[in-house]
């Protein structure tokens, strides 16, 4: 039987703003990529939704960021490597801390935005990427592309890696995703995405934009949940994917800590 | 024979800009109540004197603070429960993250600044500060003005508290710290500061302003490094205390975890 | 004929986080309370309710606040007065720089949140933020709360004053807010609110809380537009005043420079 | 008879963090690049700041940056027109308020940092940049890098501008800063530098790396002063410049505006 995790972003609001709906989210996820200050999300925002996927026993992954919150970590940046290691650090202890107090911990970390996009390929900020998750915590599994040059870059530096899918995107025949800017990039029909999941769920391929298959080695798939369309779109996925005979479940444990709640 | 800790502020840089003598201070304290980001410290800067306290084997507080940068956490502010908890357990994570990659650990937390002043007397956000901290990590010891009721209360709460007294202020009567808008609230003086502090460190008393002798329960002396005058004072207290037979040691062990220095 | 001002709080969003419904609420008041950035408000998202404002001919507000963001500008501080000074200078000049390249102008100034609050009766901040406005333009008019002591003050200091009043708050018996605490602080029927409105730009007094009726100096009219509920509010008042013969307009020219709208 | 503009970076403080050592500089320099709260300078240190130029009569640019304070402002980012255009035009509307409450005004605008980096070169950013100043105030110069391709793009667009040169830096044979990756990019002999300058400000040439003359059109020359070695190569250029024959005069005037000092 074919196993695979679904991960979302979460905890992405921040103060007095809300983003996305954490709730629908947390009931259709088996991983939550949860936001720790740089791009978005305050401390006690973040233990709410932390708090909420510990209530689901959903795994929690460090959304680490460039710190750039009025670009919401979209925007690319030169940063050094020494403040790039630090700052990977910190976020995660910070969401480390946090998850204690809601009972959980964190069990992967997830880069996010043009962090993501960067370190794919840019191998510099990759392993600075990599030696921050180290030296925080070596026992962190990096969520990463899926046939990126990250994922074999991390297992080489020992990190565990966890290759992920997207859900809404077409891939060239290469397995890479194609560009926002060409067209066709991003998929909008639910079933069509439900489809093409499930049959990389359970044989490891997909259907690439010129027609042909292309192999996909990913143990999760990424859905969104910031408008009504793509909480719509991941509620068809799971449904297709439990319906398929494809068993949902987080690639680590939701958590082993007990918990301790913040009495104030 | 009597023993005492020193501790300073430190990693209150940021970015590009210094704030104090890191590297003289760490030569002469057994504590360093480390910035944890919301009023000073950026991540890179902050491992830099996490490494240099490691290499020093001085102890290692988190340096919490209301997140106000601008005002470097001097200005009072109403935070409700819910942001003061969070923001504690946010910033101690981030903490003991960079320390572990530092190759030391965080021993205990001391409030900063307005919120230092605050929660001596303001039993609300004092509660705040206790539980932020038992959700993050109850074996964490919390630093305190000595004298203040603060004490007391986490002490109920089942903290360890270390109470700490000032080397260059003075004290009324009934062993509060005099306002520093009254006259001769600073002193200025090394060798009166020295003097003073050797007594409180030999018999737990000290000279208050009005002449009287009043008992002030300290296990921790806190010296400012912030100016030249700053260090001076502080090397006079710590030559005093050294000949007048009194051992500097760190109320918490600095380390017991294995170094872990990032890679990048 | 009678003759009131519709004023409402706009350009809340922050980055990537949208907050209210702007466009609905510029259809219906007649001066936009525009944040500056302190509390809310990023440049860019800032200059788009600045260009929707003009086309609507909507007078524009420069509403300044404590440097709060992750607290929305709702959180008492203690700032010092050269830095509330200050502030307000900055966040003025900001807002007409946006405003001549949106093709309108600042003609008032609102302070917003814990900053309203406090200044309405702490002389020595309503002093500071006086002394800003006056420093960045003195042609600017302030808008306090009707019959708080801030009124008097700015007016004793040569500062035009426009006061407002509350739609949706219920008064006590000496014309002041009952405290959001008690009971019955706000109202939230459309129908009420729109009829002691219309009673108080006709008449000038309303019902107090107690069944009294109190006379309420105000030249504007505040109304919410951050929930359904409250554009719904908003629109059923503004409906009453006009078939109530009440005449809507900003106390101050939308505009009077001509448009400069940027080219990137 | 000869003339030429001094230029120095200013205002760069935040909050309790000082930097550079600014009456100094403004002892020798006759215009002042002043930070505008991006990448360094909180409003009342701005304040101040301008209240001393005013007071030298210093000509004031405003010193705009990408939104970068823990970076200094350094750091390139992909920021998008829409964003930096309205970035521009908050930086000078709120230095230009907080000149007015000084009793000056702004006269150009320089861009800082990588930001200044970026669009010497790169035509999408820099027109956002010149469509921001145009926005905010056309009649403002534009301060740029001699012999970039900026000088004419703005020239193109009908905006003023004036060219720079660094003191310290070493020069190509086609009028390029020498990368600071190169040996020699960066002067540190204050005779040298003065004698550079000289004949750069009397004949509009200096000496390139490879021996050659090359031309370099600047109408102003840029002298750092965040280091005492800075303020000494500053000050020997100052003497030698007037000892040679040139007037140090700011190309633009330095205020004809009104003092209007805040009064709290």
């Amino acid at each position: 039987m074919s196993v695979i995790d679904l991960n979302s972003d979460l905890g992405e609001g921040y103060g007095a703003w809300a983003m996305g709906d954490d709730a629908a989210m947390l009931a259709l996820v088996t991983s939550a990529n949860v936001a720790c200050g740089f791009h978005a999300g305050d401390p006690a925002g973040i233990l709410r939704t932390l708090q909420a996927a510990a209530e689901r026993g959903v795994a929690v992954g460090a959304h680490v960021s460039y710190p750039d919150r009025v670009g919401f970590g979209r925007r690319d940046m030169d940063v050094a490597s020494a403040d790039l290691v630090a700052d990977v650090v910190y976020q995660i202890g910070a969401l480390q801390a946090l998850a204690r107090a809601a009972g959980t911990r964190v069990s992967y970390v997830k880069p996010h935005g043009a962090l993501y996009n960067r370190i794919a390929a840019d191998a510099r900020q990759g392993r600075d990427v990599i030696a921050g998750i180290q030296a925080a915590d070596p026992s962190l599994t990096l969520m990463a592309l899926a046939g990126s040059p990250l994922v074999d870059l991390a297992r080489g530096q020992g990190l565990a890696v966890v290759a992920e899918a997207f859900a809404d995107r077409a891939y060239t025949p290469a397995g890479a995703l194609v560009s926002r800017r060409e067209p066709g990039a991003v998929l909008h029909d639910p079933g069509r995405v439900a489809e093409r999941m499930l049959r990389l769920a359970r044989e490891g391929v997909l259907e690439a934009i010129d027609g042909t298959t292309v192999r996909v080695e990913a143990q999760s798939i990424c859905v969104h949940g910031d408008s009504p369309g793509a909480v719509e779109i991941a509620r068809a996925l799971r449904r297709a994917l439990e319906e398929g005979g494809v068993a949902l479940r987080a690639f680590a444990p939701a958590s082993d800590a007990p918990p301790a709640a913040p009495r104030a």
